[in-house]
């Protein structure tokens, strides 16, 4: 398998200490290529996680959801081409099936394996299978095999994506890494995407949670490709402690500022690199939004534009037709006036006082459109309400690999 | 200008008494092709309307909002290629141009003008070219000219939308007629989209409004292409009165039933010519819930199925992916139990009991898909809550068609 962009960081993301992992071909779906991977982590590992809200969650979830709220996870199984999502209790009954396996070759309970799934909806899963392959894998887990297990766990994304910082808390270094896959589906609220993030730090489960809550905010629920949202997705954030850092006290702890800015950077990194491989994408766009009521107003005026067809496809075709974004703010349901609002598309003023800019030069903004980035910037100009959103444009691309994904 | 496909009962489209109508080429925007029409109506026809709940709404909005507070309306004065969008205070100065040549031309007052705009969002309207046309257009005003109106407000139509029925009241039999444009841009709320009803029953102007309100619930407010909603549209209905019916006491009023469903009927067709034409469709899908909790649960799960790329995709490229239903059921924020979920596809059970049915035959779900009209079910199971939707397959036509149309 081919990959047009393999970013730099993946060939070298470092070991963190307390984790081991490994990757193969279970046959699940795909010919010639990793389909199934395990993470192992050392006794005294915390996680947290953020699941798909969908009301149909798939099979994974549940198990996943639940085994988040004891102690030390041990493993970590992740599966490609299959999510085994809306496949009722013979689903459950599978992911029973490969956590036993997982805790047999690993050496733990069932309940301290995690485990997801990302392909097709409503297809059995080839669980036997699965569980066969997990011996094999238990015993040829190593260090920082990151770009394999990345592979392994891509549908339709055209490159494994990974992301990595470090940060010091009380003078000793600490290691971020993460891997993560999903190029369509998705949205806001953990949409169809897997990212599983790792330090070696030492934080509690629950402020492990509410540090990667505020984190996703501003990344991972920042992010939109087409505003569908998965039945099977996750962000986990694990911790495996052998830094051998005081674990911080709460989530605000000061000592950890520089641990937390170091997570912003590996989220919105990954976020970044799953919105350039929307299915199709050939532009990442960026929306930012000030001047709204609250942030929550900004966050549903930049929500309407990163997800309206119109906008996207007319930055797909290079097209300066900025009255699509004035429909798709105008959408939003937001307070708007049209007198104070400022819209800039790559610094180019284009509307303000309630009309066109008298200034304004289409040609300028027609070049900034050929770019690989698009910036849309709005202020609302009616109070201190501010968020930033990324998408990608809706191209051909979207639609031929959607029209017949499963053939 | 070439139609693919010209709705049979548009050139059959009947008088409405009390109404006269001219279309032109005023040179808006679009060669050789009319982009200009007039209507005018007379004495005591009263009007109603429906108009885009944008925040950011087009000039001709406001002042059609404004006048339609007003009694009796003599003009509707509609323009296709420019929709006089986010104009400011020049957008709303066009308009009084416009009104007052056609309250001149017509011999009314301005505040009995009503108008719309439909096309590029932004630029400044040629309002004097309007305002130049309308005396030869109040000049040349005829009966039924329904073909050539419909097309004057064409934007990136394919086709010309019109529709007729029929209604006894007291035994005095009424017309309605109806024409509409729009095919991107589309979702609940008045969308892109102009339609422009008349009948020649009488009914005062309150309850014509309530009249219009419940059956665009049921028929204009079911549809979506794209899920983006637009600065400029609006539906309108409107009552000249010659049939000289008793009119209604109320809404409900029992003598009015054969008129209510006559209305549902033009706007339930208008309505899905819409759709079908909806940009780059190739089929029309139907989206049919029960057994929600409530009505609005069932609607806010027949629009997440309606408005998602993914679902939409699969139908276009006839792949029986039925797992992206229960995606977007999911993701819809309502009531769902898995185990209560029933899907049918072209009337095969696909899903039930929480997964796929025993008995799913992928085959003839392949091969309904292949038609030109798709109908997916999905019952809830868990109370009486219904509604219908419709919308279009998402193809490279609609790619295509946005990403260079002002080009």
């Amino acid at each position: 398998m081919a990959d047009p962009f393999v970013p730099p960081c993946l060939a070298q993301l470092p070991h963190v200490s307390g984790l081991a992992m490994a990757a193969c071909e279970a046959g699940i779906k795909y010919a010639d290529r990793d389909d199934l991977m395990l993470m192992t982590f050392c006794c005294g590992t915390t996680a947290a996680g953020l699941l798909t809200r969908s009301s149909l969650p798939a099979a994974p979830v549940l198990v996943t959801r639940k085994h988040l709220e004891g102690d030390c996870p041990r493993a970590l199984v992740v599966n490609s081409g299959n999510a085994n999502a809306f496949t009722g209790s013979e689903g459950l009954e599978h992911c029973r099936m490969i956590g036993q396996a997982t805790a047999r070759a690993v050496g733990c309970e069932p309940e301290q394996v995690l485990m997801a799934s990302t392909g097709v909806i409503g297809e059995p899963l080839p669980a036997k299978r699965i569980a066969r392959s997990i011996p094999e894998l238990a015993r040829d887990v190593q260090e920082a095999d990151w770009l394999r297990v990345a592979r392994s766990i891509m549908t339709t994304d055209t490159f494994p994506k990974g992301a990595t910082a470090t940060a010091a808390i009380d003078g000793k270094a600490v290691t971020l890494c993460g891997i993560a896959k999903g190029s369509g589906m998705i949205a806001p609220d953990m949409a169809t995407m897997l990212a599983f993030c790792f330090t070696d730090a030492s934080i509690p489960a629950g402020t492990l949670k509410a540090m990667l809550a505020e984190s996703a905010g501003r990344t991972f629920n920042a992010i939109t490709v087409d505003g569908d949202t998965s039945t099977s997705d996750m962000l986990l954030l694990f911790a495996t402690g052998t830094a051998g850092n005081a674990p911080p006290r709460f989530a605000d702890d000061p000592r950890f500022v520089e641990f937390r800015t170091a997570l912003d950077a590996v989220l919105k990194d990954l976020a970044l690199q799953i919105v350039r491989d929307g299915e199709g994408a050939s532009k990442l766009i960026e929306i930012r939004v000030r001047g709204a009521e609250t942030d929550s107003a900004a966050r549903q005026i930049a929500e309407a534009v990163a997800n309206s067809p119109l906008v996207k496809t007319a930055i797909a075709g290079g097209d300066a037709n900025w009255g699509r974004v004035i429909m798709a703010v105008g959408k939003s349901g937001q307070k708007v006036v049209p007198e104070n609002l400022v819209l800039k598309i790559g610094g180019e003023t284009v509307a303000r006082g309630g009309s066109r800019s008298e200034d304004y030069d289409e040609g300028r903004v027609a070049r900034h459109l050929e770019g690989a980035e698009v910036l849309i910037e709005i202020d609302i100009g009616i109070g201190n309400g501010q968020f930033t959103m990324w998408t990608c444009d809706l191209t051909h691309g979207y639609i031929s690999i959607n029209a017949d994904y499963r053939s």
